[in-house]
Formats: C-alpha cells, sequence, structure tokens
C-alpha cells in the first residue's frame, strides 16, 4: 500500500463544514464572521508520550484528545485539525483501530481532519487542531493564563494522579493489581478532555489552562502570566484522588497502600490529567457551578489566588507544607 | 536549559498580528472578513526528508519553505505557522541556527510564528502553516488541483532536478566536484517557495500544485482531481536543468557527463522541487507572462491538458516516449 492509498483508505472522508479538505495543497476553512480562530500543536512521539505497544484505539483518541484540553482550556469550540503522522511502516490493522480512535472522538466533538501528512520515520504523531471562539463587542472570550486576580478561587476538574499512577505501575515503580492498574490506565490512554467545560466557563473563569505537565508546575504559568501567587491546599488537591471512588476500591479492594506523600506527589505533580485548572473570582462560586452542573463535569475548589507571589501549599489545617512536587520538563 | 526556557530562549517573539502568540494553551488568529483560511502541514524526519548532520540553518529555512510551498500553490498570503519539535536533546548553537533560518524565511513573508510544542525525542519537525485567500462574490481565489481543464496549457516554474541531482551526488550515486555539488545543494537544502507566483496566478491560472514527490507524479494529483489527462514535453521539462546555466557550466567546467536519460529522469522525478506546476486556458497566455514578470519567477510551457485520460510523454519533436519515471512514495 503506497503513501496516497494510505490517506485514501484510513483518513480521507467526506467534507463537512470545511470548504475544501484533505487532498489538495491546502484545506481551507471559512471562520466566522467575528470569531477568534483558536490554534494548538501538539506532538507525540514513541517511547516518550505513550509505550510503543499502546492500544492504537486509545492513541487515536489520545492524540486529538490533548490537543482538543487545549481548546477546552481557551473555551473554544472545536472545529478542525490536522495530522501529521510518521509511521515505521504500513501496519493496516494498526492503522485502522488508530484512525476508529481519533474519528470516534473526533466526531464525539464535530471536530473534522482537514488535511496531513504521511511519512516513513519513527512513530510520531503531530495534531493541530482549530476551534472557534467568539468576540463579542471586540473583546474575545477566549479564556487565557493571564486574567487570575488575588481574591480569585481556585479549581480543578475531575480528578488528578491517576494517569500518573497507572504510569509507575507500567514502569513497575508501583505494584498495581490488575483490575485497578485497568481503570487507572484507562484515564492514562484514554483522557476526556473538558470541552464542555471550556465553554460552560466563557465569561465566569478568569484565567484557565490544562494540566499536563503536573498541577502545581501548570498552576505556575497561571501565577506567572497574571502577575499573582496563590495558595494552594494540599490535601483537598490530593483527595481527589486519594478519596476517589477509585481510591477507596483499590485501597479496600486490592489493597494498595501507598504513603500521604505518595498520593500527594500523583495528585499535585503527577501529569498528563488532561483536567482543567481555572480561576474564578469569589462572587461566581455559584456561576461555576451552574457549569459544572451543565457540562457534567465535577469541579473543585483547592486554594485561593493572592497578591503574594510565589506558591504556598497547606495541608487541609491551613499549616504550611514544603512544595517538592516538581513539573515533568522533556529536557530538565 | 528547560523547555519553558528553550521556547522562551529561541522561539517567543512579539505578537505581530495575531490576537494571541505563543505562550497559552492556544494562539488566537482573527481572522479577516470574506477570507478563506488556507492551511497545510508538513513533517521532516531525520534520516527521510534531510541528512542529519545538514547545516540547521539552512534546516530551519527548508521546514518552513516546504510549507510556504503549499500556500504558494493555492495561491494564499502567508499569514502564521506553528513549530512541533522532536530534539534528541539541547544544542544551543543548532537551535539557534535553525531559528535564525526559520525567522529569516518567516520574516521575509511577514509569516509569524503563533504557537508550537517541543519535545525530547528523534528529531523530527512539524509545521503547520496558515495563509489567507480572498472569497469574491462567495468564490474562493484559491488555485485547487481539480481546475485543469482540456486545451490548458500546462507550465512549471523555474528549474527542476537539481535538488535531486545534489542528493544522489550526496549518496554517492553520482559524482559531482565540490562547486557544482555547492550550487545543487543550495536548491535542496534551501528550496525557495514560489509565494509571489502563487499569488500573482490567482484568477489566471485553473490549477495548481508545488512539485515536491516529482514532477509527472504530482502532475498525475491534477489529472486525477480535474478528470483530465495531458501530453509532456519531456525535453521541454528536462532543458530546464540540462541547459540551465548550472548544467551548463557543471558539464563545460567541471565534465559532468550524465546521459540524456538520467538528465530526464532528475527533471521529471527528481523531487523535491518546490516549483509551481500549474494550467492555464490559452487565451491567457500573456497574463501568465506577466505573472512571471511581477513575480519575478521564471515559468515554462511544457505540455499541453487534454480530454484524453492518462499521461503521455514526447521528446521535443513530438515522438512519443515511454514513461519509466515513477514518483516517490514513502511507503512504496
Amino acid at each position: 500500500m503506497g503513501e496516497f492509498d494510505l490517506i485514501a483508505r484510513f483518513f480521507k472522508r467526506p467534507v463537512q463544514r470545511a470548504a475544501l479538505g484533505v487532498g489538495d495543497d491546502c484545506a481551507l476553512l471559512l471562520p466566522r464572521p467575528d470569531t477568534h480562530i483558536a490554534i494548538s500543536t501538539d506532538m507525540l512521539v514513541s517511547g516518550r508520550h505513550f509505550f510503543p505497544e499502546t492500544d492504537p484505539m486509545r492513541l487515536g483518541h489520545k492524540s486529538l484528545a490533548v490537543n482538543l484540553s487545549d481548546l477546552a482550556a481557551c473555551g473554544a469550540q472545536p472545529l478542525a485539525f490536522t495530522l501529521a503522522l510518521s509511521l515505521p511502516g504500513v501496519d493496516e490493522p494498526w492503522l485502522a483501530a488508530f484512525a476508529q480512535g481519533l474519528f470516534a472522538l473526533a466526531d464525539a466533538h464535530g471536530c473534522e481532519l482537514i488535511g496531513g501528512d504521511t511519512t516513513a520515520g519513527p512513530l510520531n504523531i503531530c495534531i493541530t487542531v482549530f476551534g472557534e471562539v467568539p468576540v463579542l463587542a471586540g473583546r474575545s472570550q477566549a479564556l487565557l493564563r493571564s486574567g487570575a486576580r488575588p481574591g480569585d478561587d481556585l479549581y480543578v476538574s475531575g480528578t488528578l494522579g491517576e494517569a500518573r499512577l497507572a504510569l509507575d505501575a507500567l514502569l513497575g515503580k508501583i505494584n498495581l493489581p490488575a483490575e485497578a492498574l485497568a481503570a487507572a490506565r484507562l484515564r492514562l490512554e484514554q483522557p476526556t478532555p473538558r470541552v464542555a467545560l471550556g465553554l460552560a466557563l466563557r465569561g465566569v473563569a478568569s484565567a484557565a489552562l490544562d494540566v499536563s505537565d503536573g498541577m502545581l508546575g501548570d498552576l505556575g504559568h497561571i501565577l506567572q502570566s497574571s502577575g499573582v501567587g496563590a495558595t494552594v491546599d494540599a490535601d483537598a488537591a490530593t483527595e481527589l484522588i486519594a478519596f476517589s471512588p477509585f481510591y477507596i476500591r483499590a485501597a479496600g479492594q486490592f489493597g494498595i497502600k501507598l504513603s500521604e506523600d505518595q498520593w500527594r506527589t500523583l495528585a499535585l505533580s503527577g501529569g498528563d490529567d488532561y483536567e482543567l485548572l481555572f480561576t474564578a473570582p469569589a462572587h461566581v462560586r455559584e456561576a461555576v457551578a451552574q457549569a459544572s452542573r451543565s457540562s457534567q463535569t465535577p469541579v473543585t475548589r483547592i486554594g485561593q489566588i493572592e497578591t503574594q507571589q510565589g506558591l504556598r501549599l497547606t495541608n487541609r489545617q491551613g499549616q504550611p507544607l514544603a512544595n517538592t512536587y516538581a513539573s515533568f520538563d522533556h529536557f530538565a
């Protein structure tokens, strides 16, 4: 099977909203009037971002999910994406499964594949995603990292640390029973981009980003962009995993025993969570709760934005904790 | 140097036309009204698309050039691009040179870097580029592959085959004197995207694409998309290299001796040319000549679009030639 047959067979589908899709030198999009095009790109490298033997259907899902998560963090409505794929060879069952996982998530978000590139080489998946954000009265409705203000509440969606728990188990660092691993592994390999929550938070949240490298490290980007500091309740964040139904089941049924600090490390710096971390003024707490309900996405208040620069950690009782929870860096 | 320092040091620059550039979850573009956004993505893999030891400044240039070439083929005005980079490690002189070559070409075309991703892994460069094409009275001005009509002339810009000549010399398949190699190598490593010609051909050309995998193979895409056939004067195409000042110098001064068929193979299926291959009705020949002059880009008529399906080759005298000039396929 040649390069063009491969594209035609696995990746060419009828055009939906785009003016021109896969198959010409460029794709063409006609944006709506008074709309920002939100653009993000993520590259996934085999052996770095995923194990080479990862289920290709899940990998197809995750490749798009991490990009949709960036749109979610901006409050953008997904529109389209391009896919560049470097493949060691043509493995038809692998490609069919990859495409199935990819398009299932794309279709769920009305996000169409409009172009791409296919080449031979070490397995590498690079997706660039496009979304729409309305501009109202000259003002973009996009959620940025720079809008956090002293006094704002700090929230996180869903749970933290389960992806890292699965990774540590797969790397043999933690012993996890098979059923517990299967549950945590879904979070690692098939994360849910919080698109509906991001849309519901437009006009409510003051700043947002998605947690990919570890919650505290990613929070640092909001603090730096906004010129503010924060105090985070480490226990509130940690309980998202330690007291989650998953953990209770795991600890009770499977006898997983991790120290308090191990649970904190997973939650605070685990990475690969693809949850939204966002801030909002205290007077819109009911609006945040409404956004959570309407998007059917749990959110938890885990801290406070402050004038004083820097990041402070406390336990549930407000006592200070040392911050030893480093974030992931590809080159550190 | 960590990932974020690397981005800040080499790739973050003040925002120009974008509403939001590098550093948030998404970049934001506000398109002009009645404008198509043209989008293309190309992935360059070390050891596949370039030698690992390629001069990084030229590689930075080429990584963007091959993408701008796709915009040129659509008649799109370059606007912005994203860069995803997988690097084996942080080599500061390499990164500085790569960024210098990249931004020199970007600045020459007013095309700004608005976002990206950086990761550790085998060297891989994935750029997604954005351009603008006006929509006049509901009709896109984009040049597509599907517009060729029987009776149209077939043209190619610049010269063909020099990039492949350099590649064959670097691979040791052809013996090329150092000075001749240096000249051909510039065409391989630092191709010129024909952006000005593409813009000048809007409303003139009936179909266009850029030659990347070999001229005859790429012509096949126009024929297939347009549902037409063509006759190509192989000698007219081959003389672009065989009678070029470069070749005359090379043959005269350096005694390069290739057979007629070797020259034809270079010109007809060499690849990596990044020239525009386009069609236009015979009655707009003067407009094509004017587009060539205004863009200061030579164009040569090398054939004719016909109703009869398929691709026919002739020599200068119109006698049929067998087509043994296969195009490049990453998986063939």
